[in-house]
């Protein structure tokens, strides 16, 4: 698209009243907006990085058998009272509000509830499961402060999948093939290299749960990493007893901070008994489903890629969640007809790209912008590249550049 | 997708507690769930209508230069104060809920202040107009009553685009255009023979605004149609000097129920002015931009295609938003290796099709689900079909049914 029709605009200045640099920078960049703490709005740069972070996911949720839905915001106080997760005194962080006739109702914070309740209106055989339903949705927690911008929002954006299975040996079949889907998707934004499958506290039916963690001084949780095994621990269950379970050497391993990108729960009938959520096996005997959960913040793992992937000049977005593959800068007016006729032949290459068109801008503004903006690949046209026949390729995260003709660039692009 | 992997089921009878035929239809064919009255989830097959309505749309809208964001659910009082909207007095119908700190927050129940807020950051010059940003979200109404299923919801789907444009005159051009797009819409959902552009009230800057309204004895609304013309005039501007003015006799009229399922109004400057949003013109004067507004309920129009299209054995889905384009039935479990390979063949071609592959239930049962749940093209394998040299074919919409080889219904399903 051209940069003169998008809607949005850079900012030199950080915004005075953001201390994450997730934040700073997609505020600098037009990505997002901030409508209060902890809230934020996806401006069209933004909402193409969120999609194709939802894509991707959604892609790796299908492979295993994931079935999409897309439950309420509004939840409502009964179901929520069958786990007792209603009281205040339990969940310290609901949002709530009330309809007219004075019923209250709750803005859905998890999705446990709505989902075993949804779930018990189909499931009577042990030929009805296993069943994985999931969906991404907007998620509300009311949190006492809100500084880490959209890595920990009142509001977020959220995938969660839970886990329908008739029996113990079959949810650990499900659940190790999501540790395999959660691997693909941090590899595929790019955080593959930061990010450690982490032993957290588990829970009555499991010993431990899988968070995945991505290395960051950002991070609010301490991780202790095996780095040859390529797996971590929370400080959490960091006990002798575990150590010597899992076969690490204490001697080992490496503190660092880090941020939950994700966690997957067996939750075994913590939920399905207090929801009579029972099928009949083969038997004829009724039987608790036996439940997991898997869940991914999306707008968090959007931030978590600022925080990690992003240098002096501003953000280097992955190639798979770029808002556009290439930013076209036209530097001079003189060039004008030369650079739309090359956006034009990217864009009939099908490649995905930002045309910086605007006019009466110096060369160093642009290059600013672009930095800050981050694409993965940078294609400046002006009298000089044409004067060397073609254009100038840099990639965001390289300091070399090179003349290329056109033809060579769309081979080099589409590669 | 096989049927027997399929998370819902349908179910016989009417719920009690729901009086409007598209909530009663498509609980019963395990399209949505009731979390309250007003309040509902899309269960998978819910889920793929919704998805495809919202292509469409969007399709719809980046046509005419819209560009998509997702604005956030919770939104600032300060920022509703500017139009004095908050105010429970002025909006009846807000859900309001509250920070820790005391602070009240709104669930967006519209978007023009949340987009002129936005805007404001970016707009400086004639040179950043025209802007048609959009976006789908979630919106909140606390409706007293809510008896519509999900036509009229407590929370339901929606699009709104806003234009913020430089003066009247390109305003209009692109009023104009938004008018096409939105019979593309309707055209493309399979409710075009029945929607009518309706004249209704405007407001201080432009006389009328359009509403965009489906006839069904559901409907809230009363129109009042000129066939000939295909346009309709809303109720509440039935006057004289109206029909005057459009050249219309009040004789040709018909009246019908009918549903709004869209609106474009012409709003001017009266969001503008109170959030100080101008740029300068060419001449260095502060000029209000000049704004409008284009709304589609994406659960509305969904639940108005079930009210409209659906006969007296379920739901007749278009094929442009049907879940599946296909709904194979295997009858009888002589024939399942048969089946399978023929659903097969049809996933090859990239046709989408529902495999009922259930074993144990009887022709009349397949059928009768077949007919609720609505998919255009049934296909019929069977040892009878199969003796009669391949399957059963028959439109949902037909009672006429034809035996083809699978070569031929594949030619024909994807001609």
């Amino acid at each position: 698209m051209r940069q003169s029709q998008l809607f949005t605009k850079t900012s030199k200045d950080n915004p005075a009243d953001e201390q994450a640099k997730n934040a700073q920078l997609l505020i600098r960049g037009g990505f997002i907006h901030k409508e209060m703490a902890g809230v934020y709005s996806m401006l069209p740069l933004g909402y193409r990085v969120m999609e194709k972070i939802v894509h991707i996911i959604k892609e790796e949720m299908d492979a295993i058998g994931g079935i999409q839905m897309k439950t309420s915001a509004l939840q409502s106080k009964d179901v929520w009272e069958k786990t007792n997760r209603w009281d205040d005194e339990v969940v310290d962080n609901w949002f709530k509000t009330t309809l007219k006739n004075g019923t209250e109702v709750g803005l859905s914070f998890t999705n446990e509830e709505a989902y075993s309740n949804i779930v018990k209106n189909f499931v009577s055989s042990y030929k009805d499961l296993p069943l994985y339903p999931y969906d991404f949705k907007t998620i509300f927690r009311n949190e006492i402060r809100s500084k880490s911008g959209i890595m920990r929002g009142r509001e977020f954006y959220w995938k969660a999948l839970y886990s329908f299975s008739a029996d113990k040996e079959s949810h650990d079949v499900f659940y190790e093939k999501s540790k395999e889907a959660y691997r693909n998707v941090y590899n595929r934004v790019g955080l593959g290299a930061y990010t450690y499958m982490t032993f957290a506290s588990g829970g009555t039916f499991s010993k431990y749960s899988h968070e995945f963690q991505t290395v960051s001084e950002a991070g609010e949780d301490l991780i202790y990493i095996d780095t040859a095994k390529g797996i971590a621990i929370n400080k959490e269950v960091l006990t002798d007893e575990v150590l010597a379970e899992l076969n690490i050497d204490r001697a080992t391993l490496v503190e660092k901070k880090a941020i939950e990108v994700g966690n997957i729960f067996s939750l075994g009938s913590k939920f399905s008994d207090p929801f009579d959520l029972t099928y009949k096996n083969s038997e004829g005997g009724d039987v608790p489903v036996f439940m997991g959960s898997y869940g991914i913040g999306v707008t968090r793992l959007m931030g978590t890629v600022v925080e990690v992937l992003s240098d002096e000049k501003g953000i280097v977005w992955p190639e798979s969640i770029a808002p556009f593959k290439v930013h076209l800068l036209q530097l001079g007016d003189q060039v004008i007809t030369n650079a739309q006729e090359i956006y034009n032949q990217l864009l009939e290459n099908n490649i995905e790209v930002l045309f910086d068109d605007r006019i009466g801008m110096s060369a160093g503004e642009k290059f600013a912008d672009s930095d800050l903006l981050g694409m993965p690949h940078r294609v400046v046209v002006s009298e000089r590249s044409l004067a060397q026949g073609g254009v100038e390729y840099k990639k965001r995260d390289s300091d070399e550049s090179t003349v290329l003709s056109v033809e060579s660039l769309i081979q080099q692009l589409i590669a």
